[in-house]
Order: structure tokens, then sequence, then C-alpha cells
């Protein structure tokens, strides 16, 4: 087989969960434009599952082995029945998500939101430089990119109002992220050091996690977001393994202070991940995970440091991606200064999203061999209120 | 069979999982001190799973159509070979958790908690009496009863100090809350009415969500408590179904301001259940359900209400307990008030919980015919840091 040049070549593999027509969802890999069905070409059942579950629990040293074989499988002939063009096929959730957690890991959002949110304080609270704040988001709305995303309703209180009202969220805006799949869980009371990560974390995707500004900022005191963020969070359907990712590795930007030493590690898990953010069509934001402060690592670490046991299929996120730059934004809040500083998509000034715009976020990262690898997209139309 | 009359007759009827030896755990229904199998006595081999989950997923008429057959059966002889006494039989989580949500729905522990995290601003959020707050905690460590709950560790902060420190929590407290069970679930995009409550909720358990308070108080701000409450939840290992607490059906205390429309019902869902705490089998409070602000059909509508769906097996819990006098609180940093008034367990001083300290929930509720009904407990030995 040949792989095609837009960053799905042997180098990448990524998997996903494909159909073609009636038929059940099966484990599929994604080289060039074709689905390879991985239970025919290594007859394994386990991959005839609707999910990645299974495969995934089966730990980092079967990862390495089927990643091996697909590699040498794939460099030779696939029959045709073990092929189908990606255009030509569905593709489904390509996990089931066990518990959610997104965290809040890059200085520049998170200041961005501060001064949004909190416009009298200091924009980082006193912890955020010293472990990854983050927080439990909903597992059963996580859908698969393509998905489409009904503006939700819920309360929302204007500044000048006593009362809230009820109501279409009128500042729906997105989230640009990058999402990590547990595979190999760990026990209730064991901690996953910073150095285990690869042997707990099978690979990535792209996040949209879709936020109701004004349902935010009115429900999120003291307990943190809920409705503003837990109606529909889309991920991409293609789990780039992190073993495709050894050439994006990169150092992290300095963290000062110096983190407690749980969140040390000798590894470096920064990921040179370029990533776009299109509206309707149109590139509005670059956003780099390059510039996060945490690394997933050190998410994970920090995540069960308290004994919390992972399972296979939770998946954490990044939280908002976003850069120094206003063109590296990864939430639009940001990008237009809370609706004060409108972009231009399609020569019309735009702030939160409308009724029927799409919001398609996409990444590629250096591959083995000096080319580079894509993640594929996420994508979502947003539909009217209900 | 007789009903023995410590709450487990024929008007109860929980449901629960259970093994016998090195069997297969399955489907067990509690009457007095013995646990009869369902898929025995019913000949049904939905409830020889290891979880309520696929009984729970077939809906209400199922639920009330099992439930009379059991009534009926159970009045008269249950075969020796589909009964067990309780004390001879391994009981286990009794749903698989889909999401868990946790709400704060009682006002007397929301201005407790808010005059002791933050003693310089109003306890109540200008939020608190238009929705019931609440956040998304995590689901794979919700244990059942009886798991011991190892110290977690985590960061925290003195006030006196700059920097955290990281170490065994020394603030680890209880909190006695009720939780509810979804069986029959919702589409993404579906509401869920206040009034469509019992079509959709299963039934009830206890729940003690054990929380590190130095940990969360260092941490929870912007985003919410994480690692301070995520090492463990127990819950109890019955399931009281709905249907048995017609009886326990209360007006709510009255809410002022009226909540919006999607927060109002037609049908009363205060519950007028007592619960017990236990500390090292002393009696240290009396938490009152009925005083609860918002009932659990509004904490569902308000779940829903952004077009989130529900899952078999989503628990939503209330949130501490907690009633207008002391000995009604339902968390020891109420009880104790932040660690300033001890109280006394055992002839000894106490504020919060040491290693090897047993804390038992328990709680009963009026039962058809003038009995009371019994939830069982819920409880925990608290074990070294590891």
């Amino acid at each position: 087989m040949i792989a095609d040049p837009e960053g799905f070549g042997l180098d990448n593999l990524p998997y996903g969960v494909y159909s073609v027509g009636s038929a059940a969802p099966r484990v599929g890999v994604r080289l060039g434009d074709a689905v390879v069905d991985v239970a025919a070409v290594l007859d394994d059942d386990v991959f005839a599952a609707p999910s990645l579950n299974p495969f995934l629990a089966q730990g980092p040293a079967r990862w390495a082995e089927v990643r091996a074989r697909l590699t040498d499988l794939l460099a030779g002939h696939v029959p045709a029945s073990a092929r189908h063009p990606v255009g030509s096929v569905a593709l489904h959730l390509p996990f089931e998500v066990a518990d959610y957690v997104d965290f809040y890991a890059s200085e520049h959002h998170a200041t961005n939101l501060g001064r949004l949110f909190r416009p009298d304080s200091e924009p980082l609270m006193p912890n955020w430089k010293h472990l990854p704040v983050g927080y439990h988001g909903r597992a059963g709305t996580v859908v698969v990119s393509g998905t489409e995303i009904v503006r939700p309703c819920g309360q929302r209180r204007a500044p000048a109002d006593d009362a809230p009202t009820y109501g279409p969220s009128a500042r729906l805006d997105i989230e640009a992220e990058f999402g990590f799949v547990v595979g190999a869980g760990s026990r209730l009371g064991e901690r996953i050091g910073v150095d285990a990560f690869a042997d707990h974390v099978f690979g990535a995707v792209l996040v949209n996690d879709w936020s109701a500004r004004d349902l935010q900022a009115w429900e999120y005191v003291p307990l943190g977001p809920h409705l503003g963020k837990s109606f529909a969070t889309s991920v991409s359907p293609w789990v780039v393994p992190l073993a495709a990712l050894h050439d994006a590795r990169v150092p992290l930007p300095a963290q000062d202070p110096e983190p407690l030493p749980y969140l040390r590690g000798r590894e470096p898990w920064g990921l040179d991940v370029e990533m776009v953010v299109e509206w309707n069509g149109e590139e509005v934001s670059r956003p780099p995970y390059r510039e996060m402060y945490w690394s997933p690592a050190q998410m994970l670490a920090h995540l069960t440091v308290n004994g919390a046991s992972a399972r296979t299929g939770d998946l954490f996120a990044s939280g908002t991606v976003s850069g120094p730059q206003r063109h590296q934004r990864g939430a639009f809040i940001e990008l237009t200064w809370g609706g004060r500083e409108p972009v231009t998509v399609a020569g019309e000034e735009r702030t939160f999203l409308l009724d029927g715009d799409e919001v398609t976020i996409s990444a590629t990262a250096p591959g083995a061999g000096g080319g580079r690898i894509s993640f594929g997209a996420v994508t979502g139309t947003v539909r009217p209120a209900r």
C-alpha cells in the first residue's frame, strides 16, 4: 500500500473505530486515505470490537508488538477486502470514555481567562504554578467529530440584572485542546509517577471542549464549570499512538517555581504539536502546543497522586491551547477578548458562534524521518437550540 | 419468608450485587437478614449479571413489574437454594457508575462551608438560590461500603506559608450524602423535566463523599474540587427503589425566590430520610434530609437542561446533608467548626479523621404501613497514607 503525503504514513498509524454500511463497528488503522481492518490483517478478534478499549487494556508491551506487526504488514500488500477508502466509512467514537478530566495547562489561556472572568483580581490563582489545575467533566457527552452541536439552554445573568434568565446560550465558544487516552489503568491507592507516563497512556486525540460562556460565568463559583461545558465535548476519530510522537517530544518551557518532587520527571513530555482552528473554513488561530506550561505526564502524575485509580478509557485533556500571540489563542472568548474585539470571518465581524457555524480543529507534529504526521481533525456544526 | 423488623420488610426490597465464596457476583434482593437470588426466583438471566445496570436499563414499567412479582413471591416460600444469610455473602458495588455528579443542595451546609472557606465574603454565592450548584466527581473511584480508605497525599498550603508542601492530608473528613441512581437514560439534546424524575431514576443509596479539606482548600479555585475528593467515594450496597419511598415523600422547604419554570414541578420530591453518622461506633450527628433546599428532581432537571444526556448508572448525590442544629451537621469540618470546636468521641476530643477511624452512615425513612424502611449503611475505615 502507498501512504499518502497528508500525514497518515507508516510513521503514524492511528487507530479508530469504523463501520461500513450497516455492519457492526470494528477497529481500523489509518494509512493514507485508507482504513485497514485490523482484525482482518492480524487475525485477532480483540479488534473486532466496537471500541479500542479491549486492545488498550492489554498494555504497553502489546501496543508495541501490534504496532511493529502492522508497520511490517502494511508496508506490503493489503488485500482489498481488508481496506476501505476513508470517505466510504462511518467513523465512531474510538474508545469508551471512562472518566474525563479537563486541565487548564496553558499559562496564556489561564491568564487571559482570569482577566476576562475576574477583572479585579490577579489573573492567575496562587495555586496555578504549583499544580496542574483541573476538574472532572462529563464522560457521557464526549462525542466523535462530526456530531452536531445543539446550542445549549440554561441560566445566565446579565451584569446589570439581579436575577438570572433562562434561554439559549448567547456566548457559545470553543476550546481547542489536546487529549490523552489512558490504556493501562492503575489500582486504587497506586500512583502513576511522571516517568511512568508511557506505560499507561496509549495515545492522543484532538478535543473541542465546547463552552457556553454565559452559563459558565453564572454557575462556576464555587464548585467549577458544570452545565457550561457538559452538553458536548468533541474528539477526533483517530487516536495517534504515543509511539508515533517520538520525534514531536520537546522540553517544556521553564517551570518557575520548580514543581514539587512528584511533578519532576527525567523525560521531556512537551510536544511540538501545531494546531489550526478554522471557523467556517477560514483559519482564525494556530495554537502552539509546545508552549503549554504543564506536561501530560505531570497531569497524570497529579491526577493519581492522591491514590485515585486510572482506568482504560480515561480521557484527560490539556485545557485550551493558547500561545502568547493573538492569532495563537485557542478559544474565541480570548481571540475576541470577551466579544469586544471581533475577528473577521468570510468578510463578517464575528465574536461567539452563530447557528450554522462550523469549527474544525486540526493538528500536525513532526514524524519519523523528517515529515509530519497528522492528527486528522475534530469538527462540529452548531444547530439551533431546541 | 419472614421479614425482620430492622427495616428490610416487603415494603423495602432493595437490590444489590452479592457473591458467595468464589462464585460470580449476581443480583440479590434483601429481605430481613436474607439475600434472595433474583435470577433464581424469577428465572431471568438479566439478574445473573454482576451489576444492576442491565435491569436498570429496562426502564420504569419493568422495574414496577419486577417489584410486584417479587413482593408476591417473597410473601410465600423461598427455596433455601435461592437465599443466603446476609452475613455469609460478599456485597459488591451494586451498579457500574457512568457519570457521577455531586450537588451542594443543603442551605445549612453551603452556608457553613462558605463561612469556613471564605470568611471575608457572603457565605452563599449569588447563584445558590437560583440553581442546584453541582460538579462532576470521579466515577472510577466510587467504591462499595467497607472498602478501606487510604489517607490521600497531595499538596496543601498552610495559611502562613508562601508555598505548598506535599504529604498526607491532615484534615480528612466525611460528607454524609444521599445519592440517586439513574436507570433509564436520555438522549443527547433531550431534557428530563422535573416531573419525569421517576421515569428515569431507579432508586437511592447512601453516599460518603470522603474529603481532604487541606487539599481541597488549596486546589479548588477556580475550577472546583478535584483531588480533595477524587480518591474515594463510598456508597451503600443496597439500592432502595423509589417505589419504596412513596411514604417518605414530603414537600420541600419553601424556595425563595421562586425557581425558574424548568425547576418547578407538580410533585413533591422532598424526602423524609433520617440519617445517622457514627464515628467509631458513637453517634455524632443526625442529618435530616427533609431540610434539603433542592429536590433530586430539580437536580436531574438542571443536570440535563443544557441537553446533556443521562445514562444508565449515572449517580448524582445531594451534597452534604446538614440541618440547622449543630448535631445535624453531616461533615466534620462543620461539626467541629473547622477543627476549632472538637467533639467528644469515646472520651477523646476529636476534629478530623485519624488513621484507624471508622465512619458509618445509616438511614431510615417511613415505609408503607407505618413502619420504617432502612437504607442499610455505608461504612469505611481510614488506613495510613502509603
